[in-house]
């Protein structure tokens, strides 16, 4: 997908979003502020908005001189698992625990902190569970999973992640061998190997950083590893609307299971706003 | 008032807002942008946004090579002359006309389609009379009117305008001689003569244009005549919030009616956002 010029006052709201989170001095905001504009006027329409944001919170990054969303990121986490216990028995106790699994996943994409000012989880969660999939590919996906043994999956969100951790307990169980994607460093709100480790997902299944520091996966700036690995799955599960942003004119075969959250995103796919999909390549 | 960073996205749906005013093409809104994003970057954060808000509307303009609220002006200016004669007899029949009539040309600062992407007058108004005034300094300017001969009234909003005739019209009949000023040319939604002309205030009260294209009133950048105007005013009326970050210093008697849109200003105000303000210099 192009950005569109009604992504340009999301990306300067976004950096407000990220330099808000630590409080700081107006100076300072005020430099970053104008380096992110010199970032916005060379920007790339013609690629997806991940590219500018990407540019834009290295630039948040290197100004302030920190991530802006390292601590935010772990009390969500720590929010997160403190309702896995319930979910799982919620998953565990259900007629059909995957499909319930994969619905959590997608609920959980809702924690997105850089784009959402607050955001009370369990509520969001309740009312995420409640909203109808819009895009439902899920009866293809299970059968795609019924002829392969390898998943590979994009995790996206802090906080998210501990969702995520159901669904691939889930896949585990049904005896599929699960590869985890985290960031290869600090970007937005987006789960690092740190994250995997501090909710538990570090001991189910293999975890692997794409070495880069994109929105989304914008593949060339990934890791050679990581490109083999993305190259060789045979079935990719991909999370959030960054990884849908980058990926969604991949050849493989890939299930994209996230919210539509912006205007753009949502109009591009003929959907309202807050639309749950579970979408197939 | 400064300038926040939390007002540059905002500036940024502001251009959105103008150049979908038009429908167009593509890669000349991609050009205006950019161009706009340059004017960002050199903001003078220590001047009210309504400084920096001037330069990007002239650039928007410049860049489409038309004023982009011209049809929509005439439209809004239409709607409201339709409910003039319902709000008019609903002025008379009132216990306190000139109270009614301020009470709705702070209701009719609701109609702002620079801001709002879509609006229903009637609703908006509706919503905008049963709201409380928050700051209520309307015993104060019963007193000062009756002190003076003369009102000098600036104007704001197309569609709004008609709601200051109603007022206008119950000041001329406490027999003040009233001034209304409009815009020296095409800025925004805000009225220019033809404005004036439009929905009849020509013909009830002298009717000046303060020949600047600014958004508020930046008085270094009006014409002299209307700077003398302004000088020599014993009681001002400023409509809009632009006009309220511009002349909030001044230490001319003035009285502010408007609705705070934003949040930076509401902040400023210590108000919920959206508040209605009968505010005395």
């Amino acid at each position: 997908m192009k950005t569109s010029i009604d992504c340009l006052p999301c990306f300067l709201k976004q950096t407000v979003i990220a330099l808000r989170q630590l409080g700081g001095d107006e100076k300072t905001h005020e430099k970053v502020f104008r380096d992110v504009l010199a970032i916005m006027q060379d920007a790339d329409m013609s690629k997806p908005p991940a590219y500018t944001t990407t540019f834009i919170h290295r630039t948040i990054r290197d100004g302030i001189d920190r991530d802006p969303f390292e601590k935010i990121k772990k009390e969500f986490n720590a929010i997160a698992l403190s309702l896995y216990p319930s979910l799982r028995d919620r998953v565990k106790a259900s007629p059909d625990p995957l499909w319930t699994a994969s619905r959590l996943a997608i609920a959980g994409n809702i924690i997105d902190f850089g784009i959402f000012t607050s955001i009370d989880i369990e509520k969001s969660i309740a009312q995420s569970l409640r909203t109808e999939i819009a895009v439902d590919a899920f009866a293809s996906f299970r059968e795609d999973l019924m002829a392969t043994e390898e998943v590979l999956y994009l995790l996206d969100n802090a906080g998210e992640i501990v969702f995520d951790r159901l669904l691939i307990e889930e896949l585990k169980a049904a005896g599929k061998r699960v590869t985890a994607v985290v960031k290869g460093s600090a970007v937005l709100n987006d789960v690092t190997l740190e994250d995997a480790f501090q909710v538990g997902l570090s001991g189910i299944c293999e975890v692997i950083d794409n070495g880069s520091d994109a929105i989304g996966t914008i593949l060339p700036w990934t890791s050679p590893d990581f490109r083999e690995r993305f190259e060789k799955a045979a079935l990719i599960i991909s999370k959030g609307q960054g990884n849908f942003e980058t990926l969604s004119g991949t050849e493989k075969r890939t299930y994209f299971l996230f919210q539509s959250k912006c205007d753009v995103v949502s109009r591009e796919l003929g959907l309202m706003p807050c639309s749950m999909l579970f979408r197939r390549s």
